[in-house]
């Protein structure tokens, strides 16, 4: 029985990460548009201090969106325009937690909310893959295994490949070409453990480089995945495929579409995107 | 300014609606699957009374989707297995309600609630049609006329065919064999509607054969859509293409993904449904 | 860490309990009114089958409150009015789970959505019970302890009795008049335990005579609370204040104001009421 | 029927009003702490830019209750404690509106969601007061004479007095002692409607003093109320009684006790506050 007792103390220090991105976008009429880039709002993620800049300046607003993300919502004017966030966000120490021993629910034992993200959506065609899916992983043992495994096979499937990727690309697209970005091996994964009917959400935010090399390329967003096993989610990363330290969480959804970083309506240019995500040394 | 006064007394006397389903699967191992076939609890369609059976009878509960859905969710016992829904709705008398000078909101000025649907969805790929609705509809004053524009064109363009639609067929496979179901029909207005960033969502429900020809055809659920102009939400049926009395709506979603009347985990095979939806004279 | 696994196979059988209620109200105008009778939907409280019965029929719809509570909407009308429902519902044979050693969470720790449950409501008046509660349980040890000691105390301090309660009874009415109903003794130990930064909520629902000699009483619905410790809620019931098996519940709320079962808007007068709560053998 | 036509272009040009406030806060013990200061995120209050300074500075994030608002919590450390929010935003220029021949909905025509703020709650005890409700305002006219009737009662009846009220007054504490601030006007008013079953909801913001003298005395939060009628809510401010312009909302919900601006829990010594609300000119 589950004895509800909280975590114990952790061998790990919080940490502190700084994170922040800035978009360049050129605007030839007022173009409608919604931003998601701020840590989602929890005791695992508290703000240090953040500032917003937009250049112009204009008006804007905070929606909170069906899944909960807070979304800000503004109109980007003509010329050039550009939008700034930056935070200190403190976020426990440990790498994302492992549990090989979980237990998978059965789908009548899943908690009602959790069923939603069992079905296909707009990127993660998970109909389309099922027959692919119990082909491939048929044999595995429910459970953290069959979960690891898929994530194993995406990882070594799909070739990273900036150029590769375009934003209707679905699971399907991803698994005929073999290439991608992080979001297509997270809608790939995605896409298989959905059609072994385990729960399994899209998750994007800011991963700073710890315990690992100091990559050469630009820092962009990442995407991962969030998967429902014993009675909780979980972490799982098909794109770096490691157990990572100080993930900055920015919002959950059923996959890229429910969660862009942004959405406009209407011509924006982007100019120029950077983003940052460092710990920060005290 | 809207002066909030109610809505006036109709030349319309409301009407009874006896709607219902029948579902019968044979199994071979438990099935959990999820129901969606009552009404939607509404002060427009309250109901007189209802009946649930199951056989062989077993244990079920009632749960809230994310669209505010009332959802039976119940485990399929191996054998043959019926589930037996009616219910006498009241509905109000009149037609679907027009209003040819309504204004179509810029998406700067919807509401928040009602961001979520301009974007696509599984099945409705409003951005791989954007190009395609533009030179189509683009023409069109934006408002009801271009809503009802697309109505036309998909109800014309679309041949009705029982034969032509499989449970992954999306906007785009419709607009390339111009063939489907209402389902079809619903998605490809949908998409197009969106494509314009017009909210435009999914609904399903029993629609009665009301001032027009009794069917030969026997009964099904139907599919319409519901798009947002003004400040509210209005009935559109490019399937029947015509202002109808007596719908009974069941769900609300981004489509059939989000709402479907029977979603199943396992092997569950449908060998009969029968659909009731007909005015009852009192 | 919490590590996810499903709970273990249990000792004890589920149970079937039958459970039921019937209202008769005298009404000489049209009165609105809400009922929530009907077990809350939850894997662990499924349904066999249920019956509504309204004497006379008349319309009615389900909606869902805030708090998730699905809520049956209708007029009662002129005349004399019979609402009766039935249902067999399986729930876990265990008793009300108990865990010594579960730690309460400091308020900096809580979820954000248990933080609503620490402050006061309309019959929990915490605030006003602030000194007692510090004066009477200070010295206890935070937890489990400190909340088994209020439900020990109100037990003892509060006298049942019938003729005692009032549609507006506070918890320092409670306190001050030492008697009181199951809806009073829940009041005030919600008073308390909130008083002392921890959350908790009312629930009602049926208790039938499980393990405990069978009642002389009229059966009724009873009253019970739920409080947060740990990482979940646990069942606690000053009324009783034992661990009971079987308990069917209908709805969770602040307090008696949010999950009436019945709510009416004008004169209803109730002329009857019984409620069934048994359990079934099979 | 309600046409669904978009509001027309105003006479009056969109106001700037520039908002704040600052609690200085004198701690022992760290404090776990709620705040509510920040307007609303709707279309109809934009921010054009704000800032939040916290000294000493700490961790803090962001969540959504019940009712939609956005609080942000925090933990006030030991030693001296400041907290500042400024803000300017963008409001429609027009008096609250009126509408003399809106028509008051029965409570069978009320939407679900509006059925709560027609109870009691904490500090609007509507059930105390249906006697003296009914015997005081059942001779007018339902609508919007009925419920400006109960505001100027209410504006006539009570002196304005800042010693006069303390954290737990209620509504019949306030009918008793003819005494108190804006929340005490208004939770009094809020009683009397919600007893003639008229809902009714508790906001609080900001308010500019505008058309109006300047006041003498320190700027403050404001508290009014909202009620429902026709088909919307509308303000209504029985303590100003006034058509009032450039009001700035920051949370709705039943009353005080939802809606505070500052929760704490434990002993936090409130030494200062200041309150800013004013129209920017530009």
């Amino acid at each position: 029985m589950q004895l509800g007792v909280l975590d114990q103390a952790s061998l790990y220090d919080p940490l502190t990460i700084r994170v922040g991105c800035d978009f360049h976008h050129e605007i030839y009429a007022p173009v409608p548009a919604i931003f998601l880039v701020r840590p989602a709002g929890s005791l695992a993620a508290q703000v240090l201090h953040e500032t917003w800049q937009m250049t112009p300046a204009g008006p804007y607003h905070d929606y909170v969106d069906v899944y909960g993300n807070v979304c800000r919502r503004l109109t980007l004017q003509p010329g050039s325009s550009t939008l700034t966030y930056a935070a200190d966000v403190v976020v426990p120490g440990e790498p994302d937690p492992v549990a090989f021993d979980v237990q998978q629910a059965g789908v009548e034992e899943l908690p009602d909310d959790v069923l939603a993200y069992t079905l296909p959506s707009r990127f993660c065609l998970s109909d389309e893959l099922t027959g692919e899916a119990w082909r491939l992983f048929g044999y595995t043992t429910p459970g953290w295994a069959r979960v690891q495994t898929i994530c194993d096979y995406v990882h070594d499937y799909v070739a990273f490949d900036y150029q590769s990727t375009h934003p209707t690309k679905t699971s399907s697209d991803t698994y005929a070409s073999r290439t991608g970005v992080c979001r297509d091996f997270t809608h790939l994964a995605i896409a298989f453990i959905r059609a072994m009917n385990i729960p399994a959400r899209y998750v994007f935010g800011y991963i700073p480089d710890i315990d690992v090399p100091i990559s050469d390329a630009p820092m962009d967003f990442a995407a991962w995945l969030e998967v429902y096993l014993g009675d909780r989610w979980w972490t799982f990363d098909p794109r770096n495929n490691e157990r990572r330290r100080g993930r900055v969480l920015i919002a959950r959804g059923r996959d890229a579409l429910d969660v862009a970083m942004v959405t406009t309506y209407g011509n924006a240019f982007l100019k120029g995107m950077t983003v940052v995500a460092e710990q920060k040394m005290t």
